[in-house]
Formats: C-alpha cells, sequence, structure tokens
C-alpha cells in the first residue's frame, strides 16, 4: 500500500510499504482522508521532536521510521479477535490517543495527559496510509449524516472543543477567540455549539479572516482595530467571560489579558515555542487565570460527532483534500507558506 | 491625635491631627496594633501608587493627605446612628475593604475586585493613628481568645486564606509555598488550618526560612537544593496539587510550574511590578494554570478569626511592635532592608 513515511528532518516519503495485519482487539481502517497537522508540520520542518529517533514508545513499541498523520477517517476492512460492536464496513473516525491506563492522569480520566501518551500517526504508523490498524478504543462511529470529509476533522475540533469546555461558559457568555488557523476556527464552532452567540474572533491575517468571516464570525484585525476599545465597548466595560489563544504570540496573551472580565480564564491552546514575557499583575488584581489546554477525551469526540451530525460544523472555503503523492509539495510546504487553511490528504489519490 | 500621615514618596510625618468624628453607620476604633504592610513600602519608597495625589476616591471623596495604615485591631470607642450590633469596649478587627455594591464584580460576591474598590488607609484615613473612624461593614468582632497583636494580624492572614481557598485543595492535597515572608508564612498557617499536612515552603533567606522553620515549617533553599527534584521524590512523580506564589520572581514561577501536578493551579498571590518571562508550554502540555489573587472578602476574615480563635496561629518569632513615632526609621526602613519579617505599629508609644 501506498504511505507517507517520516525518516526524520525534512524527510518525508511517500512509498510503498506493506498492508498492516489485523491483531486481537484491533480495527483495521481503509483512510478515507487524513488532515495534516500543524504538529505534522513541525515534525517535518524542525523535528524530529515528538516521534522518537530510536527508543521505542512504552505503549506502542515504535520508533522512527514512522507512517504519520493522527486526523483521519475512514471505513472498516476487518476487525481482530475480541472486537464485537465494531463492524466491516462502518464509517469512522479516530481518537489517535495510546494510554496507559494505570497513571494518576488516566486513573482520574484525563488520558489525554497520559504519563506515557503516545499517538497513533507519531508513535504508531498512522493515517497518512491506504490503512491503518488501531486499538478498538480509538474508533468512534460517524452516524450516516456526517461524512468521511467531516469525519477527518473530528480530531482538530475536539482539540478546540475540549478547550472551549475548560472556559466554563454558557450561552449567555461573551468570549473572544486569538487566532483564525483551524483551531481558532474549531474554537468558534465549538463556543456556537455551546450556545454562545457573542464571540470577536481576531486574526491580523485577512486570507484567514475571509475564511472565517465567510462561516459567519464576527472578526476583528488586530493591526486596524482597537481590540481592547472594542471589547470594552461591547461589554460595557465588564469584559469577556473567556479568551482563548490559539495564536501563541505574546501579543494576544497580552491582548487577551487586558479583554477578560474579572475572575475569568484565558484557555491557551497553543503550543508556545519559548516562554513569552507575561504581565501576572493582570491576573492578580483581576482574580484572572490562564488556563493550558490539550487535546481531548472521548467524551469530547462523542460531542463534536453529535454537533456534526445536527449540521453544526462546515467545511465550505477552509478545508481542501490533495494526493498523497503531493503532501510535501501541496501539503506541508503550502501550509507552511499561509496558503492554505487546512488540508485533508486522499491516500488512494 | 498621634497619627503617621502620608504626603507622598518618602514623605510620612508623624504628628498631631484632629480625632475623627462618627458618622451615621460609622464605628470609632480605638486602634491597638497596625500591620505595616509591602504595600505601605511601595507607597512610601516608589509611591505614590494606591493614594491618589489629587483626584477625590469616587467611594471615600478622598486624597493625600492621608493616614496610612490598613492592617489593624483595636477597641469601639465610640458608634453612630443606626450601628446597633457593635457596642463601646467590643474588640474588633477591620477589613478594610471599601466597595460600591453595584458594579458586576459587587453583585457576584466579589467585592473584593469591585470596579471602584478602596482601601481605609490608602483611601481613606487609616489605622496608624490613635483613633479611625470606618463603616460598619468594614468591623469584626475578635473573640475573648483572640489577642488585639494576633487581631492586627487578621487582614494579611486573610489575603493568604484567601489565596489557598482558589488552590481547591483537600486535607491529602500536596503544596509548595515560594516565600516565607508575611504572605508566605500565612499560607503555611491558612493550608493547615485546611487539614493539609504535606506543604513544603521554598525561600532563600536563611532569616526567613529559621522563622517559618520554628513555626514547625518544612523549608527548601533553592539555593542549595534541588526543588524540583525533592518534590518530584516525594509526590512518586505526580507533582504538588498546589503551588503558591508568594515571592513574585520569575525563578519561583518557573519552579512551580515544573514541581505542579497535571491540572493543578499556580496561584499568584504576588505584586509582579514587570512582565515575567513565563513557559505557558508548561501550563499547556499538563493542563495547568496560573491563577491570580488578591485581598478577601468577609468569608476569608470569618474563617482566619475562626482559627485563631482555636489556637491555630502564632506571632512567635516573626511578628514584633514598635512604637508609632519609630514608623519610619525602625518600621519602613528595616523592612525594606529585610532586617524584620512583620512589624506591627502600636499608635500609643
Amino acid at each position: 500500500m501506498r504511505a507517507a513515511v517520516y525518516y526524520g528532518n525534512h524527510k518525508l516519503e511517500v512509498e510503498d510499504i506493506p498492508e498492516p495485519t489485523t491483531g486481537d482487539g484491533q480495527v483495521k481502517v481503509r483512510v478515507s482522508r487524513n488532515g495534516i497537522c500543524g504538529t505534522d508540520l513541525h515534525e517535518f520542518f524542525d523535528g524530529p521532536i515528538f516521534i522518537s529517533p530510536s527508543e521505542p514508545h512504552p505503549l506502542t513499541g515504535k520508533a522512527m521510521p514512522v507512517v504519520i498523520g493522527h486526523e483521519f477517517s475512514g471505513v472498516v476492512t476487518e476487525v481482530g479477535a475480541g472486537v464485537d460492536d465494531v463492524h466491516e464496513g462502518d464509517h469512522v473516525t479516530i481518537e489517535p490517543i495510546y494510554r496507559c491506563g494505570e497513571c494518576r492522569p488516566c486513573r482520574t480520566g484525563h488520558y489525554n495527559l497520559c504519563n506515557s501518551v503516545g499517538f497513533h500517526g507519531l508513535m504508531a504508523d498512522g493515517g497518512m496510509a491506504e490503512y491503518t490498524v488501531v486499538p478498538r478504543n480509538q474508533v468512534h462511529h460517524l452516524p450516516d449524516s456526517v461524512s468521511l470529509e467531516m469525519g477527518a476533522l473530528v480530531e482538530p475540533m475536539s482539540v478546540a472543543y475540549h478547550a472551549a469546555g475548560l472556559a466554563e461558559v454558557n450561552d449567555q457568555s461573551r468570549a473572544l477567540v486569538f487566532g483564525a488557523g483551524p483551531i481558532g476556527v474549531g474554537l468558534w464552532f465549538a463556543l456556537r455549539g455551546m450556545g454562545l452567540t457573542e464571540i470577536d474572533v481576531v486574526e491580523p491575517s485577512p486570507t484567514r479572516r475571509a475564511s472565517i468571516d465567510k462561516l459567519g464570525a464576527r472578526t476583528l484585525d488586530p493591526t486596524a482595530d482597537d481590540v481592547a476599545g472594542i471589547i470594552a465597548e461591547r461589554t460595557n466595560g465588564d469584559g469577556v467571560d473567556a479568551a482563548f489563544d490559539a495564536a501563541g504570540v505574546e501579543a494576544s496573551v497580552e491582548s487577551a489579558l487586558t479583554c477578560l472580565g474579572e475572575r475569568r480564564p484565558l484557555i491557551s491552546v497553543a503550543i508556545y515555542e519559548k516562554p513569552l514575557s507575561t504581565s501576572l499583575i493582570n491576573l492578580v488584581l483581576r482574580e484572572r487565570r490562564i488556563q493550558g489546554t490539550i487535546c481531548y477525551t472521548a467524551d469530547d469526540y462523542r460531542a463534536v460527532i453529535d454537533l456534526m451530525a445536527q449540521g453544526h460544523y462546515d467545511t465550505q472555503g477552509w478545508v481542501e483534500t490533495i494526493p498523497l503523492s503531493g503532501v510535501v509539495e501541496q501539503g506541508l510546504e503550502e501550509l507552511r507558506a499561509g496558503r492554505r487553511m487546512k488540508l485533508l490528504v486522499d491516500p488512494t489519490a
């Protein structure tokens, strides 16, 4: 079968490799679409970071080379012994987390923080291939009303949904999202799904603003608009009930902290590459907080799939599909250049 | 009467001024002890900061010059019309917050964050005087078992108790406190009062470590001990359930973030004078949070007074009293030099 195999920095080869076999408790999936994540860009251009060059992962036993791809949907082609609730032909999306089940985070329901956490597509051969095999507990069914294209977006949309959940908002809340990349778009969908109607999205890139504008979002341009002044006016000086940093830059964090109401959270869903200069006094004087968030658990997957089934998400204008053969030139490099928003790879093309 | 009157930077005069008169709904107190707070140091050496040079405060109508002092206890000598639950001779401690009662923070029970917040002793003539007059809602009774010396500590101990309350800990929690100044000591007392037995206090100053050592605390010296390694060992790698920054330096924040368990808070109770370089990635990857905290409400005062009545607090080895006449030389300057831990002013001496 064809697959995109990662051999290290700037080395991603589309090549023929043997089809994986289905072990006990496992499910084999013919991949329909696999999204390219920011993590994949980091591995290609700056990595290896999460992918281990040689040390086998404690849960998967796998190191480089590895088939990348952890955002995918597909159709079940085979199930292993002991799997009786997933069947050939089922449309599924994959929650790619391997977890030990024994550490404190696992025992307390937060396996996204498992001390030995692994990801299908980073620490095991992933979804940028015609076929992949996953453990049963990574499989979520897609209802008929959710397309396989949409199903490939459940993973990044669940990252955003989980982040939104940590903000403790309700349908009367006002929110401010920094960054209109795929996670920013996902935050907007998630917050809308939670009933919020007062959401502003702050994004300096005109193309990204245009994408989310078309979905119906209200946007601000931090290079032209007085964000703090506009938010103060819109909230009668109270500030927003939640802010989200999906941009990962110092200016967003600083701006967010000045726009937040008292005792309200700034949710950090960005991968900060280096320490930021942060005005903690802005936290102290108003009892605000900065809350980190990463990944998701099955609850987030279920909630996102439900919202998708209700027609709540839209791929129009921000999601495109490319062939596996173009994963580097049409995929990673276009994304890195900021010319594309979200790209799904079709492994059969 | 004698009072310490603030006229601006480096200008604090002990002088004779008229005794205040008691208006409707007010209580006149003969001050027993008034603690010198870090805020007073900031006003004297770096101010005016909170004290308004000329603009009258919206709630008190007061600007400079002002009698400082907001941590005090005393004996009631007179009550105004309409006050029927406070009587001459009562021993009291003062919760020095003026609040509007109408803004969102006030309406939601968080008047410590009132949009017009004011403090007795900063925006009204305060407790570094023989007498002061406060509104009834600032008065808390001291039971017989709580001395007036101890009563003067209720304010700073309530700052710490409020901070501890935001950490959502229980008697099985492990905590790490950075800084053993008066607020660090207060955090140790508060956490012990909440039933915690596993508390480490990190403090580089040998004299401050010695003070809190004598109270029974377990201390670490960040200049000699491998704090992260020791905490990892003590917690079997899980990390602490709550960390507190009462030091306000970058090294504390960084160290705290590496010692924290997943989904646990770093409570910031320091006044950070400038932005810190903060590794937000340490928040994101473990879903930790940094939570700001400031002041207290009446609930914190009641809890601290109850714990004091149970003999839970001790002034031994860290609290000393000086005369009002020495407020600058024996007080502010000694504190600034780090030669004293906590000083109370006796306004009659």
